[in-house]
């Protein structure tokens, strides 16, 4: 098996290279672009749908969605809350590539975006593995997954520049120690944002919309 | 990028093949294995622990745990409850690969086991193409997750032989619509067995630990 390991090196050192191209495209249409990383149903596609609601009438706003297969539900989804989207169907990967949103940038009315909100495909693992040219990459948490999830998925957790913990709400219905949770990404990524929220009540979101606003100014 | 199709088909089927060797084996021996994948935090580990509880009095159980770091918090927790565990460390990989199963087996005392439980690495897109050599390959999805899963995720859904249903005791507090999960599991893979229970409460546990009573039997 060790005979595939150069070949994945070269694969994504090329990723790498495609990924400084789509950084250039980027800024030379002043876009600022998060990239959205979470387990499934830790709530990339809720959180994108609160966000897009509260700041289209401010900031207009972009989406790239990553999909295992063909179906467009969360693509769907953004784009009834208010978003130019672009479907990325992977072909069954587990992760979104850099070259994948190079060709999804080419299908977006990039003059008149300035937030682009990349949703990658649910997955701890990979998805870090591959940059695909965002300023930002973050990592949804949710409470029902456990507070143990920085110490089994630490690769995910040291390489982000934010976490957000969603599903606050359920904390009382849930097994989840937030010192714990907290220690752990503190101990891989320290002084690393965080935020706490609720997709669901509401809670949090407004700190979080602050910080979007702040990072999506033209002069940055 | 396509360059790297052919290798990724040539290492499957090498991996079928030593997949086929594994489960020569496990008849062999007369071991029921179960290969239980799911989402980070969808409850594997905890479904493993409450199995080991209550059948470690009647049936002998192994277990291989897979994750992706050096971290052996999974392997410890069915240890404690009572089961033979080797920690698997994929290297980094999203998935565990039928050899690091064949590695494994040669850690435990086959002579004394009749079942064997294989937690994968959490993940609902690559540990479906790898198959283990596993009897039954079983999904652990929970209502936290959302009822669009098996939409979102169509080839672990249609590939699996068993769905769990885990955390039902957080239907109250979540937006879930079993009946819409079911009819996109029936809709992928007709007549399925499935189980709806809470690792937390007990709740229909007893239905799945009666199915792996049966499985496990010696003359089967």
């Amino acid at each position: 098996m060790s005979a595939t390991v150069p070949v994945v090196e070269r694969v994504l050192s090329a990723n790498d290279a495609v990924a400084a191209e789509v950084r250039a495209r980027l800024d030379e249409k002043g876009i600022f672009c998060i990239n959205l990383m979470a387990s499934p149903g830790a709530g990339k596609t809720s959180l994108i749908e609160r966000t897009v609601e509260a700041l289209k009438g401010e900031i207009a706003i972009g989406m790239i969605n990553g999909d295992t297969s063909a179906a467009a539900f969360d693509a769907e989804r953004s784009q009834r809350a208010g978003a130019a989207s672009v479907h990325v169907n992977t072909g069954g990967k587990c992760h979104l590539e850099a070259a994948m949103v190079r060709d999804a940038l080419s299908l977006l009315p990039l003059d008149g975006i300035r937030l682009l909100l990349i949703e990658n495909v649910g997955n701890l693992v990979c998805p870090m593995s591959w940059k695909l040219g965002a300023h930002v990459n973050v990592l949804i948490g949710s409470t029902p997954e456990g507070d143990d999830k920085p110490y089994k998925y630490p690769k995910m957790y040291a390489g982000v520049d934010v976490v957000v913990l969603n599903k606050i709400d359920l904390l009382p219905y849930v097994e989840f120690d937030c010192g714990r949770f907290l220690r752990g990404v503190e101990a891989l990524n320290p002084g690393l944002r965080t935020f706490r929220l609720s997709c669901r009540t509401g809670e949090g979101l407004e700190e979080w919309f602050a910080w979007l606003r702040e990072k999506a100014r033209p002069a940055r």
